[in-house]
């Protein structure tokens, strides 16, 4: 029953990549919480870089610094 | 003054039933709460089946053993 | 497979009334997207009036000029 | 360490108004809370105007009648 | 920078296993996505079984039926 | 209409750090976008230091070593 949202910026996550984060997560939750698989909903968000900002800045702007 | 968030896979929904999700949800709140609809905001986020996961897998992969 | 989310103040909610809230955003996936309701779940979070603003201003104060 | 997520509509936001959402809600939470501006994350999420309902209607709708 | 949001029913969970809960998640987002651990975000909310529904009923009541 | 969610520790922020969150977070979205204040919601969520984690780790923790 349990529900995960991850938010990642939207920088080439392929498929593969976002199946790994759902089965992952709900591994987390049925290993640690001993919940039930069958109904624990994991959710991806992925967010453009101009609407994500750490330290004040959007990270358009820290990926041409790197 | 209520928030309502439905977060539903993207898979055909039409602007007439994000319509009556929106109505809809909004009566709840009035009909149980007596809030005041004017300030009612209702968000739906349709989400790619890719980045859904239910049970451990991508809605993708579920809809095709379907 | 929906996830509804309801923000409302903490102001007297009964659990009769959450219980309405949680039937009646179940029974509204599944009349207008024909969802599985088995797997439909509804979150309720219930805010406290410091807490919650609108129009720049808290909850707690706009009760107070009501 | 806050997170702050800012929904609005997606009607034409820039990416510079985006960065001065940015700024400013990190800058907020700087001076109110003396947070750190290193590990404060900003969100901004834009919803069509179909999926945006106020007062019972879609953004979409109520934008013809202004 | 990733931020995991991860909601659970509030029925007992222990401090050590939400350490669990955090380290996974932000392990999760490394390993698949090389993610840098230091900004990685992890907040857990629990939520009261009456205010948690699935399936149309509150978890208070389907917890008494089990 | 815009929906602004800050989430923050639960580490003694006062009701009026909470009032000065709300009005700057809501004279941020009318000085940048030009929105209405009337219907501008803004929500904090406090969350308990054992539920928030950065780097891996619990806050409660990292405190201790602060």
């Amino acid at each position: 029953m349990p529900y995960v949202n991850i938010k990642i910026t939207n920088e080439g996550v392929t498929k593969a990549q976002k199946q790994e984060l759902i089965a992952g997560a709900t591994k987390l939750l049925v290993d640690v919480l001993g919940k039930n698989p069958a109904t624990t909903i994991v959710i991806i968000d992925e967010v453009g870089t101009d609407n994500w900002g750490i330290a004040g800045e959007q990270v358009t702007e820290l990926r041409k610094k790197q």
